[in-house]
């Protein structure tokens, strides 16, 4: 039996699996991520989980067929990052350097997209083989893999869909500086601010009134309990992802959408609400294309990033 | 020395070539397209073709590694064709219902992204590995390649963005039954299509109110003579595809655009004017996506063709 290490490096914490090349997670766990100094910690820190959870288990090099690896920015192909913020990173080849340490192939991609692998591996996708993941949770990501492959785009950024301009007569701004990204309607943070809007600008009587702060979960459960308001709320939100979805199947046209993040809790009245809108805007090719929601939560990283060290086996 | 044939159905003629496996084109000829009786002769017309051709060159089945072949309707990777209405052909597998007739290995694409790989392999985006095609013509196509490799998606209909709803006030149907998409605004028939409106919702003078009929091209004529009217219309087609391949650049995030369709002819003017808007539109990490005009007219579907039997081997 042969193993794999998969690596799902955040801004907090690093989360780290050892798996059989069969896909059971053989042991899980986190070391904090260190980010001062330009994040020059990480990856000997990483190093060194890896060398005592190989010494722990009994492992010796040629029992591990690789190390795959989650990254919060983009990812080229063959391992360079271009810059990472979030880790204090530059730009540099993350795959070499981390190689360098352990003596073993190291297999880099964008998180977001590591874990829609992890999704069509073991999770909302398995037994599709072409899939789109969109990450609902304090912004906007996305993933995509066309026929087992994941899209990794000329600068590392397909799938970065949270910027998709999607109303053009949005005057708030969005982080990236534009107006009118998909990510100012349907992250976490961005249901909430169409909440406020809809709070302010009317008189309509709601539960979302009594609650402060109030959160997209409180969003969606007001829209559960039939709340008029929070049914506008959540139908703007509807609209604005379905219609990038439409977006996204007329260029890759996948089998499954796989929400995920924490938006994606809101489960099926999400997804059909969304889906509704979707089939209106869709090309008819594309309107029977299904939805699920992603099931390996905080996991998927750790999944898509053993997947990809397995895939070069 | 190896051949491939690389043929291009189109719904009123075929276009047929003969490569060398080094991408030299050593002949080229159509043969017409009998759509009656649902298309039923076009495999035996093309089979024909392809052994008399055989013969004048005095090839045999072992000189020729394969046959490309793009088809104006979705096609699986397999070849499976899900009703190709310009053909009257219903769905059935053309790789093999071909290759029984000639006893040589099929590969048929999407004519659209057939083209695309033609034009990324000899044309406008030669040198480059991740190429969008975007087809400006009576409709509007679209081919996507990612890493070298066709985009074909899970109904074969990838790279559709004809039919991206780009535009949710349009009042006008689409063909398709939508309104508001790319289609109603790139085509050039959607261009004309503006050009209408604005002649009849204002009484600026303009070089366009003495032609009638009035064409893409007049528009765009009119246009580099600094025409008040022609500039309105094509920037708000400017704004439409821009906005469109801001969308594409957000899923795949292709190295270069390349535009193709009688529309291209328009050239640098359309490209610099597509570009602002794309610009504007864009996450700042495609901002600097690339923009040619196809080269190979319409010779690129049977270099694309041609290029799919040779990726084969």
């Amino acid at each position: 039996m042969k193993y794999v290490f998969g690596i799902d490096v955040g801004g907090t914490s690093i989360k780290m699996g050892l798996f059989m090349e069969t896909a059971e997670l053989v042991d899980k766990w986190n070391i904090p991520t260190i980010t001062t100094n330009n994040g020059s910690r990480i990856l000997s820190d990483i190093a060194d989980s890896i060398q005592s959870k190989m010494k722990q288990h009994s492992l010796s090099i040629s029992d591990i067929l690789g190390v795959g690896m989650g990254v919060p920015g983009p990812v080229s192909q063959d391992g360079f990052v271009d810059k990472c913020v979030n880790l204090g990173w530059d730009s540099f080849n993350v795959n070499n350097a981390l190689s360098s340490l352990i003596n073993l192939p190291v297999y880099a991609g964008n998180d977001a997209t590591v874990a829609t692998l992890g999704e069509m591996w073991q999770g909302g996708g398995k037994g599709h083989h072409n899939v789109v993941l969109i990450t609902l949770g304090t912004g906007v990501g996305g993933g995509i893999v066309t026929n087992g492959n994941i899209i990794y785009g000329s600068t590392g950024s397909a799938g970065e869909i949270g910027h998709m301009h999607i109303d053009n007569n949005e005057t708030d701004k969005c982080n990236c500086g534009n107006s009118g990204c998909l990510e100012q309607y349907a992250s976490a943070t961005g249901i909430v601010r169409i909440g406020k809007k809809h709070l302010s600008s009317c008189e309509t009587p709601s539960i979302l009134r009594t609650i402060n702060p109030v959160t997209s979960k409180d969003i969606f459960d007001a829209a559960r309990e039939n709340d008029k308001l929070a049914l506008e709320i959540t139908d703007e939100l509807y609209k604005y992802l379905g219609l990038a979805l439409s977006h996204i199947a007329s260029v890759v046209n996948p089998e499954i959408f796989v929400l995920g993040g924490g938006v994606s809790n809101a489960g099926a009245i999400l997804i059909e609400g969304t889906r509704q809108y979707f089939q209106k805007f869709a090309f008819h090719a594309c309107r029977n294309t299904q939805f699920s929601v992603a099931k390996l939560g905080n996991d998927a990283g750790i999944y898509g990033a053993a997947k990809i060290a397995l895939s070069f086996h």
